[in-house]
């Protein structure tokens, strides 16, 4: 967020305190930030009555009646003596103030409108002129613990929305509307994809038919997209002893995440949070030598990553993460062949999504940062060539991509592909990294053609990314209306009445031996029922068949999308949809 | 074995013990039984030399001199005080000897040729007259802990092989060298199918490119085969929180075969050792209807079992394991037409490998033990009504199946198929099982057509069991020479020359586009070395292009299994391999 926006945000946080404290006098203030959508204070009301969510408006009133004495903040610096003075009975601004005098930092105390709050500065300079009184509004309140632990005493944190314009509020308010209306929690429900169950655990989404087939549906179109390119698929096991990550660094990095198995042997075994060590082993179990290069693996695998249990939000971040992962073993100079060849398939992929499109997305080249080389692992020469290889590729691909410094990973720089779903949110999907230290932590070597061994360079590559992730996206995105070659069931047929069952079998029939996953409803109910039930599935095409149809061997055809019908026959009705299943509309 | 065999196995202890004691008379005998192919005894050398491998020649002549005196066993049953003073010297016999007279049951001893021995009998009655003594073998030494405990003193354990004439053991020692050849774990390395990392760990396979494809091959051969029978796939997580198996009954049953998991959480996870829970969750998931039924889950997806290390052989016992798994759902009326499908899909699957031919294999029909009825779970009628609905199935696709009673699962009634491989080892593979008990444990329901909850019934299913032990036991029959469908690779295309490669890759890019798994070898080697680096990858054709072939535009096609080769065209080429693909020899 700009500066001038978060100045305020921070001064909206001041303006809820002070509002707080003449309606609540008992309120012991603690910390209120700007956040990315507006600000939040954390108070404590434990000596009293607390404010619950009908109060919000009521607040805000009186914010809006003070705003009109704050057209100047001033601010003193002052001993530590003095600030514990002026928050005697403030238990938490008495701690903080111990924690800026151990530091030997400068204590300010920041006044606006006659109220003063314990504060390092970054406000408006007159709150009164600056302000637009409507573009915030106080939105949420939730508990929080005093400074994030547990153990501390329970606050009560009162949200606000703050933008710079009330055109802005509203759209983001209008973003949520959409998002909470869109939430893949409820669609995936209501189109049985995927479910939890108490006795699994959460973060372990079980997929049903629906959702299984859609999870294959994204499997089987990258794979025939790259299928050009010379991937070859390869299997490994979900555990691995943990010798491989203390060699990778896995070990290290992932901490706590990692879930450590134990049978009864005395091996530990360790759940695998990546795949790339795994594909080292594979690369390393022969020799090899630089006419085998690359060597490219695919595996769409789970991963297990132990996060937080209040941080699962369906399948939008859950512990079996599953990757459609990639990697490639080859030489330096074949780093951008490799790497052109992985954004093809990444443009193809999104553009079958209708996501690879003028801006609706954005690349970042993330390279080192020149200022910091020491965060970076491998010779800095090699470096060098890399990244401008990636320039290069980025550059005959005419990405829409911005070289963002200090944003490649210690191993490699990398290209991050942004995506803006429907409601204008950005979602990091696809990727190709670089990796210089890898194919040197496990020692990997190829033979070049004078017979000496050479260190291979690994390009770690995911088109859609965690497969549980990219599901929630799209569910999000198309709102449940999936494009016809990723639903998993794609026409309903529904025959008026029991004697038009036969014709439209054989229409269903038809479509099934041309691999189409059509769906027929011949039971008892009304035709409205009936009706509902398909729409309510979001199936991209429906299919009535009544006398007219069947007695003119023809076929009337609803689009979901348009809500438009044609009458056609068989012929055209298998050319119209073979055709949509093959379309792949330009990004260019 | 038979009881004739077993007691002649039984006798050659003895006299191998006796022929041991002449040689070496500081030896102590502990205990020697009949096994499958013959018999061992373990004896204690401590108290002197010890014979090797080299020594079984002298040990063996000197069983064929004592059996010239060996025409009658007598047996005494005598005190254990009595039973003491003859093992005088021998812990190990003493210690047997106060086990029986502990449980009270006779001590008895038996004595051929002048040699005595504690036993329980079951010997021939004239082993001079009964023993054909050019049918056994001894062949080979190996250390044994006493009583199989590693806390107890080593002893030395000779084997030998023993059979009812010298052809049995001809042809088992044939069989043997065979094994040996045909040993996956040797050929999986010649055909790079897979491979292990010390890293990853002992049982925890890595599949190579070519070992991926024939996963994949048998996976979707299998899908292929029993889409025309409604199969949904599902996808589940590889953990869960152990209250699932602790419903289920497995966390009792697998015991420390269970990998537990654990992370930061306070959470317990396990590893699934089985996929039927999970699988119960996604039918649970809502309320179902008797118009769904029956719903059918597949999935091919790794278990993890935590078998001992010293267990783990190859592919052939792995910690990780891939089930191509499934599960149907049904009313109880439904079970004969589930149970002959699932049959009709492992028919089709074993003609395609021609392993479903008379003689070739039979069915366990595994029913519950009528002396036992204490031992299965579930109502007694359902039992009778599905063992005889099995045994309705069984006759009506005339499968070679014999009833055994007492092998049934304790949840309910099977159907296993057992194949007799190349060489003639009958090897476990597809199962059809019913099961009673987990729908009831997890509280499955449908409601009826009267509106009434009914608990349906569970068939679980495998058509090629454990990928892994699958895989092991296909490269030993086919000794890595696959049928065209299972080849990782299937054609091998040599250019002669560089003049050739032009129409050798034209054929190469036809194969490819034709859906076949095709291969050309365009290096400079010579057209020898080319020949036989396709040969020891046993790519079931080869293809050699040279001047003829260019000059005709044909092919010369060379079978591996017949080494005939025909001069075809193109079209001739496709329409060959196409029908060979399709082909499925009738095993009626």
């Amino acid at each position: 967020m700009n500066q001038n926006l978060e100045y305020k945000r921070h001064t909206l946080a001041h303006l809820l305190a002070a509002a707080v404290k003449d309606q609540y006098p008992h309120a012991k203030l603690t910390l209120g930030p700007a956040i990315d959508t507006g600000f939040y204070y954390d108070i404590d009301f434990s000596d009293g009555v607390a404010p619950g969510e009908d109060d919000l408006k009521g607040i805000q009133k009186g914010m809006k009646k003070l705003i009109n004495k704050w057209t100047e903040f001033t601010h003193e610096e002052v001993s530590a003596e003095k600030a514990r003075e002026v928050f005697t009975d403030n238990q938490f601004k008495l701690e903080l103030i111990a924690e800026i005098e151990k530091k030997g930092e400068p204590i300010t105390l920041y006044t606006c409108g006659g109220f003063t709050d314990l504060c390092r500065g970054g406000h408006c300079e007159n709150p009164k002129a600056e302000l637009a009184m409507d573009a915030f509004k106080l939105n949420k309140i939730s508990g929080a613990y005093w400074r994030g632990d547990e153990k501390n005493p329970m606050l009560t944190r009162i949200y606000g929305l703050a933008f710079a314009t009330k055109d802005e509020l509203v759209a983001y308010e209008e973003q949520l509307r959409q998002a909470k209306e869109r939430d893949h929690r409820k669609i995936g429900k209501e189109l049985d994809l995927f479910t939890f169950s108490e006795l699994v655990g959460p973060g372990l989404p079980l997929f049903t038919p629906n959702g299984t087939m859609m999870r294959d549906l994204i499997v089987e179109k990258i794979m025939t997209i790259q299928a050009k390119y010379g991937y070859s698929k390869v299997t490994i096991p979900h555990i691995t002893k943990s010798d491989l990550y203390k060699i990778s660094g896995h070990w290290e990095k992932f901490g706590d995440e990692l879930f450590k198995v134990k049978g009864k042997s005395d091996a530990e075994f360790v759940m695998k949070p990546m795949n790339c060590p795994h594909h080292t082993q594979i690369f390393d179990s022969r020799p090899r030598s630089y006419k085998e290069l690359p060597i490219r693996y695919a595996e769409t695998t789970m991963v297990y990553r132990d996060e937080q249990a209040g941080e699962l939000i369906g399948l939008g971040r859950v512990r079996s993460i599953t990757q459609d992962d990639g990697h490639v073993f080859c030489t330096l100079d074949q780093i951008d062949q490799e790497v052109e060849n992985i954004v093809l398939v990444i443009k193809e992929f999104y553009q079958s999504l209708n996501m690879y499109e003028e801006g609706k997305f954005w690349v970042s080249l993330s390279v080192s940062d020149p200022n910091n080389p020491e965060r970076y692992l491998g010779d800095k020469d090699n470096w060098k060539q890399a990244e401008a290889m990636l320039e290069n590729v980025a550059k005959k691909l005419e990405l829409p991509y911005k070289r963002i410094e200090g944003e490649a990973a210690f191993y490699g720089p990398k290209l991050d592909f942004m995506f803006y779903d429907a409601i204008g949110r950005e979602r990091q999907l696809a990727t190709a990294q670089l990796d210089f230290v890898m194919p040197e932590r496990f020692g990997l070597t190829y033979t070049d053609n004078e017979g000496n061994k050479q260190q291979p360079v690994m390009i770690h590559r995911a088109i859609a990314g965690s497969l549980e992730r990219f599901m929630a996206i799209m569910i999000e995105h198309f709102a449940g209306n999936f494009p016809l070659w990723l639903a998993p069931k794609q026409i309903a047929i529904i025959p008026v009445a029991e004697t038009h069952n036969q014709y439209a079998t054989a229409i269903h029939n038809m479509l099934i031996a041309a691999g189409f996953r059509s769906e027929i409803d011949t039971t008892n109910e009304s035709m409205g029922k009936k009706i509902r039930a398909a729409k309510s599935m979001r199936l991209p095409y429906f299919i009535v068949i009544g006398d007219t149809e069947v007695a003119n061997k023809t076929i009337t055809l609803e689009s979901r999308d348009t809500g438009e019908s044609v009458t056609i026959t068989d012929d055209d009705l298998l050319q119209k949809l073979t055709a949509e299943m093959n379309v792949v509309k330009s990004g260019d």
